[in-house]
């Protein structure tokens, strides 16, 4: 299916430097496809050079002359900057000019500026953010990750249905398994809201596996953990900040003496292919979820790589119909049925 | 300082076979200390050998007829089993017998004991318990683990103090940094509690250093990092699960073929020291905080020498005071004095 992209080219802590080769890489590979980079005109334009006769009108620029910064107060980009490179990307979507969103810029603004523009879809209470973690043979999807703090019970049902629609859009599974983030103690187990969210899902229909912990995550138990947003943004910044004390931790034994050196030397391809395999560029993307339409949030330090693979991820979005898989679900007449 | 340590010699994956040696480990390595080894005195006894000559009036046998088996819920260990080896172990710090127990059995079991045999300090409502994380250089003691989900604000300033409180009493550091966990986003920053817990905490006196997210564990940001039972337990079982799945994979990679496998050999004295560096055993045994005596909680399936480090931190924690520094801190007439 032909899917055109609307590219917030201003947004994240390169900018066009990586948006824009990034847009350019996705239309070489993906020949169906259309992307709108949205930004200032003048910043954009030169750096096509003969992309532009290249795509013809498979590449367009939508000016814009206003950007969102990283740092910037939720109130401050969505009321004071309403011609914004994010803000117009999300209105090229909600006009059915583009069928997808990506941005690298600041989350919150994103989530704001997206949930104004677009609406959520019926039934849908919060939105949510959902990211892609690796496993040892596969990944697991993993949400919510920082949208909603204080969730009900309905809320992490809706996260359950939203995270697993995304699943079989994105990973071509009919039935994902849902696991519920909950900790172990028997009689101490679960706070409130996760156990009466565990009723919830028992009954949903869902392919509910029942409650799951935080070491499942990475073992790959179910296709989709769920949880609120102060649980697994903690969840995921902790695993980050492992991965990256195990790293440094590495590379300091590797270089304390000659012959570690030397190990280092020989043991180098072994690590390289490692790196390749968990490689987080290829996991870059959160969805946007329950909106009416697709948002792609990018990591803010993405490289071209990287952006590309978000990009790539909100094409398949759009192609499986997303927010339309979404909508369907909600508007099941019972959730058991 | 001479401590007598009460060793619940019958909990955990392995009971006394890991217990017993650990315990003779201890009398041999710290020679001012005592144990009483609390169990099954028919299975003690004969583990003993020559050790009860040599070690004369500092090993004692407590014989306690019943055990608390790991999956046994709390009603049952509590009401059922009065005569069991943890319930003994706690009794014997009550009657001072003993300056701290320690057990490697079920934590749920082990905390509602504690509890109940011990009480509360007061001003404690709620006992946490905390753990070691290690950190590039240094480490970090997070709690709350899993004892305390749905927590108010005063309750997460009462496991800063505690924290601190332990911090201060095994690494002789006389104000050590607190760090309130929370998520980054600017304008979603945080749930109800912690935002209120942060205004507690600024107020308290304590070295506050404000929030910190998930990376900070790792990263060794603060001495002590606070939040509640749910998402302390959910961070760090995250994290056991990520380490094990780099640590499968690095193995798979390493034997992928016999080019790699040369690798594996060169690289393995590096991989080794790397190992050793960050041995989970070494970080072996959780504090139970809050309570009138010092309770240590080793992993289920510690081996003799993780439970030696759990008997050593005891001992410490004991040497050091630890709850009578819970206990005047809490005692302070204003908490920003």
């Amino acid at each position: 299916m032909a899917v055109t992209l609307a590219i917030d080219c201003m947004g994240g802590d390169h900018g066009p430097s990586v948006t824009v080769p990034a847009a350019l890489d996705f239309l070489r590979r993906d020949p169906d496809c259309s992307v709108i980079l949205v930004g200032r005109q003048e910043i954009l334009q030169p750096l096509l050079g003969s992309a532009q006769a290249a795509f013809g009108e498979r590449l367009r620029i939508y000016h814009a002359s206003e950007t969102v910064t990283m740092d910037e107060p939720i109130a401050s980009a969505l009321r004071g900057k309403k011609d914004s490179s994010m803000r117009i990307a999300a209105e090229l979507v909600k006009s059915g000019e583009a069928q997808a969103a990506v941005s690298a810029g600041n989350t919150a603004a994103l989530m704001a500026i997206s949930r104004f523009v677009l609406k959520t879809l019926p039934g849908i209470e919060r939105p949510a953010i959902a990211s892609i973690v690796p496993t040892l043979n596969r990944y697991t999807y993993l949400l919510d990750l920082g949208a909603n703090v204080d969730c009900q019970p309905e809320h992490l049902l809706q996260f359950a249905i939203m995270g697993a629609m995304l699943f079989s859009a994105l990973e071509h599974k009919e039935r994902p398994s849902v696991g519920l983030l909950n900790i172990g103690e028997e009689a101490i187990k679960g706070n409130e809201a996760v156990k009466r969210a565990g009723d919830l899902l028992k009954d949903s229909g869902l392919n509910f596996y029942g409650n799951v912990e935080g070491d499942d995550i990475y073992k790959g138990t179910v296709d989709v953990v769920v949880c609120d947003g102060f649980v697994g943004n903690v969840a995921l910044k902790a695993s980050e900040g492992l991965a990256h004390m195990i790293s440094a931790a590495l590379r300091e034994e590797f270089k304390r003496n000659w012959l570690t050196r030397l190990a280092a030397l020989m043991a180098l391809p072994v690590l390289n292919s490692f790196k390749r395999r968990f490689d987080p560029r290829r996991y870059n993307g959160g969805s946007l979820l329950g909106l009416k339409g697709i948002v792609v949030k990018s990591h803010g330090s993405a490289d071209a790589l990287a952006f590309f693979c978000a990009l790539e991820r909100a094409a398949e979005a759009a192609r499986n119909q997303l927010p339309e898989r979404i909508a369907a679900r909600m508007a099941q007449p019972s959730p058991t049925t």
